[in-house]
């Protein structure tokens, strides 16, 4: 087993893999920038050390963390989500310093992060992929071209692109004419690569995505599924497992597929493939992320497996604690990504002290957060907080549940998304399961709900009042 | 359904109430003394009144709740676990007055709070029972011949006792002459009743009680067992469900046993039948109680069924929501109950104002508290802060789970049974799941742990000293 763990991250998912290192009895070496000195994961992790006064800097320099894991005995690295947990060369330097990676093998992230190589492997392996270009666009002539074989909208994409990066939509030759150039240099300055390539653009799909885990002794199981179609600009606000818009064969169909695309390129330790559903009930392989997705809470909470637990055995050498047949749903789970924004301002980042902070609790509900109250929210990194999940029986007692789980919760000093999400909610199209990942833009006023008091707040105060006067 | 529920009771029962309520889309309306102004419940519910300016006698007023919860238009109270919950008075006082009491028949809470008729009942059922007197007892001439036949050493027990309360256990003719008089004297002036009677006492024993659910149409079913033999002066401090000292037949036999005793008495609503099992493996009716447990939390972690929902759900007519075989265990689930007091100090009660309070969080940790930053804890309650569920899909890793949720937990200002309860899920006998009710006696250097701060912490400051001059 690792004795040690270096956490290449921040943030509550830093917190999360301490907290497995704690239950696994391994050390947990925490690192922090200068503004992140009053941080939680500093205080949890059985060691931390200080990576620079540059805010994203230390967090991104490779050949430092190495040397720091190296310096201070550490015999593996997680390195969370965001970051450098998707950087290829970083996989590959932890490996020839002789610490565990835990994560795919470096090979396997390059080449699902080179998105024309993905596409490529998926159709290899008989995963259906959107109709597309054959590899990168050699010019703006060839990308008018396929696309006009293919039909317009088509998206141009960024291969290195990711997280909603590096993608327009072109809905005509026009279009894809003024975009092309475009894309190409934000790709060449986010991405530091040229390449572009075109797909056919799915109108306001489903965002279906499955959990999939495989050790190095060729188990590969999947956990179910995820939709995450709730989503602002290519962000995920609220994500649910699973999916109350599948049923049992189309369940068991992108399982089955998820499962094939991991092991047509190798893949181990824990993954994603994501999926596009249309409206004709199709499902194309979007992408694959190489590492633990910020919404493996709800797959938790579904099947009862620790997934970052499961990671690090993985890495270790271990076997799967589980078989396929073994992994048993219970219920719906919903995760709200609870992010310092105004939504009321154009969804603005809201950064500054938290006054107050309480965990909602009870049954169902589970939290995941680095703040405190009296933590100064630094204003250089995400604007996610907290991630609330809860859980029911029931799809309908899982909404229910939500409602009250994000009232339960006291987070007072900044802006936060909790008023829209519980607008969300109430709405109709969300509660019925039939939501796409046009709905935010679909229903603006949503961002329309009153700060004033609630009523029953109101009914308390009168009635405290009344009995008050009445001695009752 | 219920529109409007009054909560009869105070603390994180209360909020686990007002949770289900706002779930269901019910109206809560809580109750306060003087002393619990600023208590949770009293800011959570939709309505909050006053009882009184004594701590205790407006939770206990039988009138004066069914008056107010008529006056505010309730048509149903919760009694809760304490307080009233198992008073037949009261139950038989809101059926007359038209509201629905949130529990079994008046009738049944009174036949069951009668052990001797309770004993008769469990006989005439089937159910196993210790051997004892035939009902109370004459005279102590008569318990001298019972105890005769049944063998020493006895319990003699006050029949309308509970709670561990009113009990006295005599190894001899000598202690049995002795205490007769004693215990009557005790049962008189804490229960109002001379009645007492005689059990063969079983010694050490395992704790193991069935939670039961029946509805008004003939359906009961049980959601399997907990073991709660971690107990000092016959209060629980640590419960574990499903036990792991059963095997699944074991499993299955006292399930049916707790199925059987509640049709034959008639049950409805939610109760406990709890069992002792002695070293020979027999079981042993003990008591049922007829409410909602304190623990009830790991049941329905373990289950995934909502426990207090399924109480109103039948209190307002409706069928169960489970069959038999559709309640599907998880692993394992562990229940803290966090009191304020110091075990170091013969766990005398430490009251005073919580400095600073955090929930812990992350996977498979539930929290069901009323406390909050700043919260003072008022001296005439329960000294019960806070209850800690852990869950995980094996005993070993619930138990490191339950480690680390300990540790997690951020609650100062008082002192509190919580390095003691990490004492115990590092003991060996703890861990091989083979504890009975003798544990906490049997091993009473637990409470010699360190105050001093922990090594890992130590660890880490000095890493960080050395970092600072490093420059790491």
């Amino acid at each position: 087993m690792l004795r040690k763990i270096l956490i290449a991250n921040r943030g509550e998912i830093a917190v999360r893999i301490i907290r497995a290192c704690a239950e696994m009895g391994i050390r947990s070496v925490a690192i922090y920038s200068d503004a992140d000195r009053f941080a939680l994961h500093v205080k949890k992790a059985d060691e931390s050390y200080c990576i620079g006064s540059e805010p994203l800097a230390g967090y991104l320099n490779v050949y430092a963390l190495v040397d720091l894991a190296a310096a201070t005995g550490c015999d593996a690295i997680h390195p969370g989500y965001g970051f450098l947990s998707e950087n290829a060369q970083f996989a590959r330097i932890c490996k020839e310093r002789g610490i565990v990676f835990i994560g795919p093998d470096a090979d396997v992230i390059h080449r699902m992060g080179d998105k024309t190589e993905a596409r490529k492997a998926m159709i290899a392996a008989g995963i259906p992929v959107t109709p597309g270009s054959d590899g990168n666009l050699d010019n703006v002539e060839q990308a008018l071209v396929v696309a006009e074989s293919i039909g317009y909208p088509v998206m141009l994409k960024a291969t290195s692109g990711g997280g909603g990066r590096g993608i327009r939509r072109c809905d005509n030759a026009e279009e894809l004419q003024r975009n092309y150039q475009r894309v190409i240099s934000e790709a060449t300055k986010a991405f530091g690569s040229a390449d572009v390539f075109l797909e056919k653009c799915v109108i306001n799909p489903k965002h279906v995505e499955v959990q999939v885990l495989a050790d190095h002794h060729g188990n590969t199981i999947h956990l179910y599924e995820r939709d995450c179609s709730i989503q602002r600009r290519n962000q995920k606000l609220i994500e649910i497992a699973p999916s109350p818009q599948l049923d049992e064969a189309q369940r068991q169909y992108i399982g089955g597929l998820a499962v094939l695309a991991a092991k047509a390129v190798g893949y181990t330790n824990a993954g994603t493939v994501e999926f596009l559903l249309d409206d004709k009930d199709r499902f194309y392989f979007m992408e694959m992320n190489t590492r633990v997705q910020v919404e493996h809470t709800i797959t938790e909470t579904v099947t009862g497996v620790d997934i970052v637990e499961e990671q690090i055995r993985v890495a270790a050498g271990l076997t799967l604690r589980f078989k396929q047949h073994e992994i048993v749903r219970r219920g719906y789970a919903i995760q709200f990504r609870i992010n310092a924004e105004d939504p009321q301002n154009g969804f603005l980042p809201s950064f500054g002290r938290i006054s107050r902070y309480y965990a909602p609790g009870g049954p169902g509900v589970r939290t995941d957060t680095a703040i405190y109250t009296g933590y100064e929210i630094p204003p250089y990194y995400d604007s996610m907080l907290a991630k609330v999940i809860v859980s029911a029986m029931t799809w309908e007692d899982a909404i229910k549940r939500g409602e009250r789980a994000l009232k339960d919760m006291g987070l007072f000093g900044i802006k936060t998304t909790i008023p829209y999400y519980l607008e969300i909610l109430r709405h109709p199209e969300f509660r019925a399961a039939t939501s796409n990942t046009g709905f935010v833009d679909k229903y603006p006023e949503l961002v329309n709900y009153s700060n004033k008091p609630r009523p029953e707040v109101l009914a308390s105060v009168i009635a405290a009042v009344m009995a008050a006067h009445t001695g009752l």
